[in-house]
């Protein structure tokens, strides 16, 4: 037996940098933690001592993972639902499971599900066939007005699946794939809440903070989101504690939301661990990595309070220079008081490599210091 | 290769609880990290990815084990020192080095060399041939009283390995060892003085804590020492310091103290990352098991800052009932802030398998909320 008696295995499916993360919690609390890799060189791969290779789209991969689980999880949303289904009928604890995932791989199901509830969203259509897609954008902006945002239903991340429709000349852009197409929102800023919740329902929401994107993707997470009005953090948090609920979520949920002048709207709803949740790491008593290893276990949730008056996570993105290590020198030695987190991934221009933490009083101090690290360990200074 | 290009591999010797945790931490760096296990089913090899099966005593194991790591390093004090210098003038940078290591592993070693450095020591004789031991701990007795404490020069942890002689009845129970002899220091409480210290000389220093033994094992450490006079801080941060360098310690040094009426006393020395700073995990900005890393790979050392005003670190020791897990679910519901730590050992009554830290504004209930939680997960309550 490889762990001790008792302790349940929480296998990941996924072996990414929010694997990689878990990993690190799942050590702390004993709990045995095996992930399925695609390749042996993923960043959780590399460290994790329980690994299985295999092909998350198999079936056949994923039972034989799934068999030597207590409990089955995810470290991104691309495993087939069919499968989910298949391994929960097998018996298998999968969380969160097939029908709350779909809203987490399937964006016009998301909004389909989501207005009912009365969820503040964006005016949206679907345009399911990629042959008639250009004549339903047109409709669409007669109705609600260019720019129309056109998303993949399923597949996207980090920016990619989104095309801004500027009007008619940019229809050709449209890519071959089924689309939900929304209103651009007017927004002030990005937040995003995040909760986890437990199958016996017991729920636990993290600060509200603000997502700071470039070029699509998350820069920068300022936690808690600054200047944000008490009632309207109230809001968001209950909102993303409803939608826990209502959508019968197990493990985390991030809730990625636009502020608008009238209150928050709905943009992305992701099922695990999330970007906007790695300042937890230090920046809260329970990290959201631990939280999630508790929740699909069905353990009791940890405190979400943050330990410092500010916590800002930047991303690292590679540049072109690929040497990060030779550059560690510089930025510990310049502010010993910064995190980094590597994802032990090779380094290629654009790419979320790491990302680094700072803790402090003064959000614009924490923010400097978080930035010079990463622009100096992307090669830029 | 297993890891990104340019980041190093650390290698620990041994795969118990310390290298566990140093692990997790350089999960968070990114550096490889490799354990040289006695067993499979050892902490650190039950999470580590990166796992060679071997003998700490084996020049051969220690020589392939080397060849893959850019360090080594170690999670115990047991690899003998000749072995630590062939695998230095094999090339392998070996840190702490056998020099420094000899004041670890040999008692009467540390005390021959600290005496001349003016470091408060207890009195002590050396009795190094069981045959005439007795004569040597009785004529110690003449000069110094009783009781005097035997310890075995070698070999000795958690108060394995010391003999408290309380007078010449006891003469019979000393071990055919070689031994220390040393007055017993009327002491008033135990602390410890935790520094990092790197190939280049860098030093940094935790606050000093008080570490409340029973039965010769350390059960709860108090961060900061409780009521501890500054001045006295000082002098034990010092006091470290100044040991690290000149035995010319790389990456931590624990100096054990007794706390006297006069000032501080020097009990012994361990060169690795120690159960008196297992509260940095959360308690400080960078834990004892991230600055280790640091230090042997001569990076900048990272800020020691306590992070809350009291960090309680309670040793969770096996009780009757192996059953831990399942006890989880009262912890944690009682108290959500509380973190657990579980080394990944089988339980066996009075073996450490884990701690329990609490942080918090008030010692007392910091205190009780991490003994709860240890009586708890024992099976105690």
């Amino acid at each position: 037996m490889r762990y001790p008696a008792g302790f349940p295995v929480v296998g990941m499916v996924g072996a990414g940098q929010l694997a990689r993360m878990t990993h690190a919690a799942a050590i702390g609390l004993g709990v045995g933690f095996r992930v399925l890799a695609a390749d042996p060189a993923d960043g959780a791969a590399q460290v994790c001592g329980d690994v299985q290779v295999g092909d998350y789209a198999a079936l056949d991969d994923l039972q034989s993972f799934a068999a030597g689980c207590d409990v089955v999880t995810f470290d991104h949303e691309h495993v087939p639902r069919t499968h989910v289904r298949a391994l929960a009928d097998a018996g298998h604890a999968v969380r969160p499971g097939a029908d709350a995932l779909l809203h987490a791989q399937d964006k016009l199901a998301m909004r389909e599900r989501l207005m009912p509830l009365g969820v503040p969203c964006p005016a949206y259509a679907s345009a399911p066939d990629p042959a008639d897609a250009a004549k339903h954008v047109r409709a669409f902006a007669d109705e609600h007005g260019w720019p129309v945002v056109a998303k993949a239903v399923s597949g996207g991340y980090d920016g990619k699946g989104v095309w801004v429709i500027d009007g008619p000349d940019d229809l050709a852009a449209l890519p071959p794939v089924p689309l939900l197409l929304e209103e651009r929102v007017e927004f002030r800023r990005e937040l995003a809440a995040l909760v986890a919740r437990s199958p016996h329902g017991q729920a636990a929401v993290y600060p509200v903070v603000e997502t700071v994107q470039a070029g699509g993707i998350c820069v920068e997470v300022l936690a808690p989101a600054p200047g944000l009005d008490e009632d309207r953090a109230l809001e968001a948090q209950q909102l993303a504690l409803r939608v826990a609920g209502e959508l019968g979520v197990v493990g985390l949920l991030a809730v990625e939301l636009f502020e608008t002048d009238a209150g928050v709207v709905v943009n992305e709803l992701a099922m695990r661990p999330h970007n906007c949740g790695h300042w937890t790491i230090e920046g809260a008593r329970t990290s959201q990595f631990e939280q999630h290893v508790r929740a699909v276990l069905d353990l009791p949730l940890g405190s979400t309070v943050p330990v410092a008056p500010v916590t800002v996570m930047a991303n690292l993105l590679g540049g072109e220079d690929p040497d990060v290590y030779s550059r560690y020198v510089h930025v510990l030695a310049k502010d010993p008081s910064v995190k980094l987190h590597l994802y032990g991934k090779q380094v290629r221009p654009g790419r979320k490599i790491g990302h680094v933490t700072a803790l402090g009083d003064d959000l614009e101090q924490a923010r400097e210091r978080a930035r010079d690290a990463c622009a100096y360990l992307r090669g830029d200074t």
